[in-house]
């Protein structure tokens, strides 16, 4: 099976409705380029909100299916396409997720992921925000197959990886907001990005899966004075042997798309057969938090 | 801590006794470098005989403490330093491990790791010869701190990385065996090698580990007319943020010397909290061979 993917990789305005606007327009872009999988990056409604803890941001989640849901479903079956959407989950008062909505071409909500591994360092202040998931790893039956869905920090995690491609993922994407820290940026800007493509492209070869991340673009500041994230871009596709078939830039706009042939996979796997010989067995540690103490 | 570590790159002739004649003489002039930690790659007694299947080869085989220990066990009390050495074990008749053992300064043997992912594949037999390995994941407690040893087709395993990590290792050292075949080397040579290299960068990444993988040289032939393979060397060390900080080249035997400060595994890990946020609660499915089936 083949498919055609592409990555909006955006910038976001501090007004929600113009930020789902634009995306919906950029949907409309990519399907008329050839789309059939269209991926936003990570909590495309509004700005990174996380840069700090304020408890007025929860006004900006929304119940999923709710109203970002029903605008891109109407988007997906104008055009279609399998629209990937990373929201700001509204569950229960006081209770709220980081939840990916994959919306099928008939333009409905198809399934959820709510991100399992949430950050908490300097400027991502998200276990403030989210609960940790809690619907596990998922590949969803789409027409253009099994694609996994992770968010982010997951990123990091070889575990959540394995667990979404043994559900029969062919491409896991991951939606994504990273950036530097303005006065990190010079000393370790270069190897910050590349630690993060090369672990994701460690997923795609132990995997044997495609990976596709999908980052935003812009200097974003929580206020005038602040320092603010500079985020990264840089949204890639890699193969299942961690070839880096397309790339976006650091610092602008685009849409990238990229034929994805689930084929590859199967060829790829047979040459390098690493799911062959996984020591089930042996693995159970995995489950422990350290040396088993 | 700090220590050095040397990672000896080396071509293997038909003779084993010549072989570990010219690896103890690589230690001591590793040692002499200034080395703590010296590791040998994969089977360094014997050309990779896995090329084929032949009963003869289980000659090769030795019990471990046995000879080969015995004579690094001199040279490392010698020296005063830990050696790695992966060794073809005979464990019974008809039971035979590829075995990696690890000697203290003091000439003793202090520890053992058995292979636990086994290879087969065209050129790399390796099912025929080796029993997967029954010992677990492994760090050992030496001079140098806490090291893990894990071996060559075990690099593709992002569990194998991460349980040696758990159990406190600060480096995993690979001794490898790998190469191209001929016919594939201009066309996949390159995406092979980088391939290889990735995926031990990512298990440094996702663990915050030092990665150290000690590679063979030449172009061995199981016989004159076979294709063979192209061993591709390039031992490398990436620090525990996966930056290649030593490489050897893909041809020429070296001894590559590399100062280790277990403070980066602190530093990278507060910087980078990934084992802060492991789900292991949800992990449970990494012990299964797919999908829940």
């Amino acid at each position: 099976m083949k498919f055609k993917t592409a990555l909006i990789q955006m910038a976001m305005s501090a007004d929600p409705s113009a930020n789902l606007h634009k995306a919906v327009q950029k949907i409309r872009e990519a399907a008329n380029m050839g789309a059939n999988v269209i991926c936003l990056p990570e909590l495309f409604r509004s700005p990174y909100f996380c840069q700090k803890e304020d408890a007025e941001f929860f006004n900006l989640a929304e119940p999923i299916p709710g109203p970002s849901t029903e605008e891109l479903g109407k988007v997906a079956a104008e055009t279609k396409t399998v629209v990937i959407a990373s929201l700001f989950e509204k569950r229960a008062p006081g209770l709220y997720h980081n939840t990916t909505a994959l919306i099928g071409p008939d333009g409905k909500l198809a399934g959820m992921y709510r991100k399992m591994h949430i950050p908490d360092d300097p400027s991502y202040y998200e276990k403030y925000y989210f609960t940790p998931g809690d619907l596990g790893y998922r590949a969803f039956d789409t027409s253009a197959g099994k694609i996994g869905v992770l968010v982010c920090w997951d990123q990091w995690y070889p575990e959540a990886a394995r667990l979404t491609a043994l559900q029969g993922a062919n491409i896991l994407f991951y939606p994504t907001a990273i950036g530097w820290h303005p006065h990190e940026k010079a000393q370790y800007g270069a190897a910050q990005r590349d630690a993060w493509r090369t672990v994701q492209r460690g997923h795609a070869i132990a995997n044997g899966v495609f990976v596709a991340a999908v980052n935003r673009v812009g200097h974003e500041k929580p206020e005038p004075s602040a320092p603010g994230l500079e985020f990264w871009g840089a949204s890639f596709i890699a193969d299942p042997f961690g070839v880096v078939v397309a790339e976006a830039s650091t610092d602008e706009e685009e849409i990238l798309l990229h034929e994805i042939d689930t084929a590859r996979v199967e060829e790829t796997r047979r040459n390098w057969p690493f799911l062959r010989d996984r020591r089930i067995d042996t693995y159970g540690g995995i489950t422990e938090r350290f040396g088993g103490k």
